[in-house]
């Protein structure tokens, strides 16, 4: 038995509880000041709001206030807070953490360093506190179906691939599957990556849609929307951008200096898959597709946090600042991202840039 | 403006009148035998039965007995057949034509050689015929769609490409899109293995459905079963077979002798991702999910040609022999092709092998 503290009760961090309950260890989770109410109501009968679940008893709840005692002899950190609160993760979290401490992370995103670096989180977080072991769950999973314990198959990477290999045991279970690897790079890049690119695929959606007068928001509710809804299905354009996604997944792995097949896996292409089905990215493509403006589809989902829209701006700025060394051609290698980039940041309307998809051979 | 005879008036097949008269050609459609029925109805009123659509009344249909005919002067013979017709292709229509000719396939498959070897089609036909330039169609697209004009990428492939740019240029529309390649094998290896996987990812729809009582063929009709009917929507473990099958699609394209990056594009990722849409494949899968053996499924199937089937038995045969000759360990390297080679033809229960499953890195 170990003890498992978990900083962030939003959904996926919440849901973690899962895997480490069943395999018999103390779970303590820990609300970032955005949880106040989440872990109230945690506190008053268990139920989890936003994952719409009423948790084991056995997990214990805390305000940030009690962080300390959160952190009195637990054995791994859980990080699960999203990109936007990684920062208040490591001035609020990190200094509080012994040397040799483990975190192990859920976020997704790049860190954007000087000159277009775009970093890995556990590798940025480690660049703040070298002596901490920082490793990042990678792959396709809804945290309604970990909590449920439906089989879910992902990656733990870290540097060191002995202590990613201890973390997998404390969480390993029938239900959990969990491939160790120390490519940090190849991991963290589709799993950041693939929230931008599920918005790029969703866009034939709303193309579908336009194609018979859909043009409005009907059947998008803001916060908790249904997904499934597709009032005119259509999978050839779906398909293209889909497999576009994955070619410019995999590019961008090979350039930040990951392994590009990873991405013909899980963190990419399995990762994705997922991800067109469930949540707001998809239906913010939608809107997009749709014939919406962002300001227009943004309104419409008002209050949603969009990591999507964070990280093709981040990604889209790095890409120009490597164009400019004369190291890539953002227009050729990315097209889809970069039109993404344009659709969100300059008001440009959906035009799929289909002649430039493609493998690209010279730089695939 | 160019003549395009179509061989083999199946869906798919025909469906390519459309890009071909979009460009002006004159498009000449030739049943096989087993096309009799939809050759009498394009003759009598233009009606395509399978295709369930009224074809361009330019579209010039003739039974097999007028081959000759609808061969003469024709500039590029493009096979529909399936990959049960090659050799009746190879057998009927090679002999037939002149030293040089150009032929474009939409065969999806490999055909096997001696000692576990897998040959893409337009290699074994140009072993056949060196005289004749053999091409192939690979990538995700349902022939509706296409029918329909609905934006399309996909590949040309051929071991000449100025050839396959030429063949391009015939086909390319504003809604058909075709990205020329040499990779024969990395091409084809997708498009083959696509069918075989998306059988795969569909038994995580059966086990989802058997996970609320459902055993029975509920849902699925015969020939013309509706398939997007999901009675039960997870998607980890969906995620989970997709981005192990990408992986086990990169690992074979890579054992052929193909580029296994082009898996993480288009004919394996993003046509993977259609055919988990569409068709009898998903169909197959889900029954065998749900806890059918696959001689009660293939009873609810009957009459529906099944390339996956045929497509898993034959790449298992190869990927033994190349145990035998101590190559490759087909338990670790394809853990879900082997298992769907047991159920299918061993009787074996559906039994996920999760804990084979990931990247294997000696030989990823």
């Amino acid at each position: 038995m170990s003890i498992i503290t978990i900083v962030g009760a939003g959904m996926m961090g919440s849901a973690m509880n899962a895997p480490a309950l069943t395999n018999g260890h103390e779970v303590r989770l820990v609300g970032t000041p955005l949880d106040r109410e989440i872990i109230d109501s945690v506190k008053k009968n268990h139920y989890h709001p936003t994952l719409v679940h009423t948790l084991d008893e056995k997990v214990i709840p805390y305000q940030i206030e009690d962080l300390d005692k959160a952190l009195e002899g637990c054995d791994l950190v859980l990080s699960g807070v999203s990109s936007f609160g990684v920062e208040w993760f490591a001035q609020t979290v990190l200094p509080k953490l012994k040397s040799g401490a483990r975190v192990l992370a859920i976020t997704k995103g790049l860190h954007a360093g000087t000159d277009g670096a775009l970093i890995p989180y556990p590798t940025y977080l480690n660049s703040l506190r070298p002596d901490i072991d920082f490793m990042a769950v990678g792959g396709p999973c809804i945290c309604f179906e970990l909590q449920e314990h439906r089989h879910t198959l992902i990656y733990f990477c870290g540097k060191d691939l002995d202590k990613v290999k201890e973390t997998r045991a404390l969480f390993a279970t029938d239900y959990y599957h969990i491939i160790p690897t120390d490519d940090v790079i190849g991991v963290e890049t589709g799993v950041a990556m693939k929230n931008a690119y599920a918005m790029g695929v969703s866009l034939a959606v709303g193309l579908s849609d336009r194609d018979i007068g859909i043009t409005d928001a009907r059947g998008i509710a803001g916060q908790h929307g249904t997904n499934s809804l597709d009032y005119n299905p259509r999978y050839n354009p779906q398909a293209a951008l889909f497999g576009q996604s994955c070619i410019e997944m995999s590019r961008l792995t090979r350039i930040l200096g990951g392994n590009p097949r990873l991405i013909s896996g899980l963190p990419g292409a399995g990762d994705l898959y997922v991800t067109v089905f469930g949540g707001r990215t998809r239906r913010l493509g939608t809107l997009l597709g749709r014939g919406m403006t962002y300001a227009q589809a943004r309104e419409v989902l008002k209050g949603v946090t969009l990591e999507s829209v964070a990280i093709i701006t981040k990604v889209a700025e790095s890409l120009r600042i490597r164009a400019k060394r004369g190291e890539i051609d953002p227009a050729k290698s990315f097209p889809l991202l970069m039109h993404m980039d344009a659709i969100i940041n300059r008001g440009a309307a959906v035009e799929i840039p289909w002649e430039n998809f493609g493998s690209c051979e010279s730089d695939f």
